[in-house]
């Protein structure tokens, strides 16, 4: 039980009746159901919602924002609860919507390359209903993300170097207001010039401006061939400088992870048969025709081999691609194991490709004399990559330094053009690094539109400003 | 001169002697000037604004606005004046800023793929200036159209079925609010996850919202090889069907536009040394390593073979294909020419892809009877395509009978689940099809938006809702 643990006798008891009545079993004010909706995998202390209503439908969370909105109480959307930013901490309380059960799949047109989903369907649960069909939707951001909860974090992941983020990969949302309207921001079709991009303007918001419950997304065909490889580097430098010379020479890499000696090293105690080199890596991954694939290849190898890449080794079988990318999506857990008890503090910078190894140096500077371990990783294709401090929970000067780090890193990445976030979302935590980036003008205009769409503010308050 | 030219004198007159000192030559009420920016290339009548600012720096902008913002007198910034859904008239009178004169390339960032240039600068002079580096911008209207307008409409074009449009490719912007102030709605890293999506919300805004003055824009290396081919088709059918089995087989087709018998005629009769056979045509351009562009022609002219495509003719020099494009993107004006005296009315649906044949083909059916001739041609790889109505300007009868046409049209699109416009935008043409296709609560949530971002009004009123 944290401290901000509210009674669920703080909710108006009217509103507390008639969800209860309305949602039966489906409504829980226990507390370790608020414990569990009340933090993400973010590594701060939970603060629960006042009740949690488990969503089935649309028509579900219309209802509850209706009521909300009556009663000007707070709402809070939860998809698979992996936000990393603080987005779920219910700062005043207020009702969470579990969107879990929302899990359809509820239709695939192959032939648009596009599927709707319930906003609870998660990615893996989709690529394995889109198999049987030779499609599949590429953004994948390492976690067991629900769609809903990826849309509404703009999120991205290892293969957006060539595929997008959800940015790109979003055609269309259902949206509930924060009144309990309805509303359809587009249709299936590839382009459109209608009007304001509502779509987009929701997709980021962080729940703050609506409720996803369901998402049209783009989809693609399976690649003919597909080749992963592994390269060892002298330094950083070289590995960086390999991918963006790859990218610049006009290589559609599907996928292009940087692991720092550090990096390896977790994962090599997490998955031992993988024994890799502990040195600066790079996770690569090729889609495409075998003869296009041929070419991509050696191309890299040139590029990796004038940059001193060694040990180029392939993962050619699905099993041992699976493996592979299996130990990079597990790095933060294994990053976690390598200090037991320890809790992780990810940093999420992103800069212009061109000045991305010169953001890494930097970090590494910042890190030097760190009290605790760290270690890098990062999707190096899109100038994104992730410092994680593995920090004692316990030990309250051991958090106020990784604040301080983080916050000279994120400095750092402004200073070189970037953004203080690639793809974690601004949440609770990083509030003060959004309006250093984008100025007060921005802010107050973001303020304005949240006022404009949500007068009551009882959307996800206190996050993103 | 129109009835509703009103005159400079409507403007209060502590404005125009304010605007008349601060840019001298600069500010016009000349009623030439007025009436050149008080329409694009929309089939309407002018509404000219009482008075044209030239301006050269975002400053200026922001000088015309703050006192108009104070005045509370409509603002409209023009480009290039290539618009074609009405969204330069001055319904309401007010001061238009001509950007034009906003030409500069600010910056290229070839290590990043980036560059920034001011609102007022061509697609062509950029990649003229691009070319040099070896790189290119893609997202290509056939209009001389600048980027600023190309960005407040969120156009597209030829190679957007490979490229995306301006939603995809601009990756930041500065926009003058209505009160004067600016704002930056991003940086050039590659993604972000910060706060609301500013810029996709300016994208696509027809100039309500605020004035764009300079664009960050994503760039593409130029292709290794490019080739073209032009295929004949028995019908619509043959050759919309070969585009669509192309992209699902993964072809990454670089544009796939379809023109019908008429269409060729038209083009024919302007460019006569091309000599094109009279039936459903398609031309294409692949673009890749020239391993890869020789896979990508032989699975198309398969692909085509099968739908009966014949007269497969390459055009592998780049003087032909310039002549290709060139007499693509003049399709507009030789179906003008093709009567003379005429005046053009272009529908611009998009539907999803497995429905364009039906869409095609429905449009075809709906325009059998028309009173005046028409033809059709479009971006098939998108699902959007124009059916240019060719009327006589002075008939009342032939206006009519192309708007209720270009309904039903309209109407056909969005059962079939697409949108009324793909490219062109709503303007102050489409207003009743935006509504009906999004329905009222989006009408209402962007109204409401627009109130909050430009509390009087002024920005280009009249438009998109």
């Amino acid at each position: 039980m944290t401290p901000s643990l509210l009674d669920a006798g703080t909710l108006p008891e009217a509103l507390h009746d008639a969800l209860r009545r309305a949602f039966g079993d489906r409504y829980s004010t226990a507390d370790s159901v608020r414990e569990q909706h009340g933090r993400g995998e973010a590594p701060f202390a939970a603060m629960p919602p006042n009740a949690v209503v488990f969503a089935r439908s649309t028509q579900d969370v219309q209802d509850v924002l209706a009521r909300c909105h009556a009663h000007r109480v707070p709402v809070i959307a939860f998809g698979a609860g992996s936000s990393l930013e603080g987005q779920l901490l219910a700062t005043r309380g207020g009702v969470c919507i579990d969107l879990s059960q929302m899990n359809a799949v509820l239709k695939v047109d192959a032939g648009d390359f596009t599927a709707t989903v319930q906003a609870g369907v998660t990615r893996e649960q989709l690529n394995t209903a889109l198999r049987a069909e030779g499609l599949f939707f590429p953004v994948d951001p390492g976690a067991h993300a629900s769609l809903g909860g990826m849309a509404a974090t703009r999120a991205s992941g290892t293969n957006t170097v060539r595929y997008g983020s959800m940015r790109e990969n979003v055609l269309a949302l259902t949206v509930v207001l924060a009144d309990g309207r309805v509303v359809q921001t587009g249709t299936r079709a590839a382009k459109s010039a209608a009007g304001y991009d509502l779509t987009r303007l929701f997709v980021g918001s962080e729940g703050t401006l609506g409720i996803i419950t369901e998402v049209v997304l783009r989809l693609y065909p399976l690649p003919e061939s597909v080749s992963a490889a592994v390269i060892a580097f002298p330094d950083t430098d070289a590995a960086v400088a390999t991918v963006i010379e790859a990218i610049q020479a006009g290589l559609p890499i599907a996928r292009s992870e940087y692991l720092c000696a550090n990096s390896i090293r977790a994962i090599n105690l997490a998955a031992r048969e993988l024994a890799l080199r502990e040195v600066p890596t790079l996770f690569l991954e090729f889609h495409g025709s075998p003869a296009a694939l041929e070419e991509q290849v050696e191309t890299l190898r040139e590029l990796a081999a004038q940059h001193g890449g060694g040990d180029f080794a392939w993962a050619v079988h699905p099993e041992d691609r699976t493996r592979l990318w299996h130990a990079r999506h597990n790095a933060y857990f294994s990053c976690q194991l390598s200090r037991p008890g320890s809790l992780v503090i990810a940093t999420d910078t992103c800069v212009p490709r061109s000045r991305l190894a010169e953001s890494i140096e930097g970090a590494g500077r910042i890190m030097a004399d760190a009290s605790f371990p760290s270690m890098i990783f990062g999707h190096v294709g899109d100038g994104n990559f992730h410092v994680l401090m593995v920090i004692d929970p316990g030990s309250e000067a051991e958090r106020e330094e990784a604040e301080a780090l983080n916050e000279a890193i994120v400095t750092l990445a402004l200073s070189l053009g970037g953004t203080c976030t690639g793809e974690h979302g601004i949440g609770y935590h990083k509030k003060a690094f959004l309006r250093r980036e984008t100025g007060d003008t921005a802010i107050e205009l973001m303020q304005r539109i949240k006022a404009a769409v949500d007068p009551h503010g009882i959307l996800n308050p206190d996050k993103i400003f």
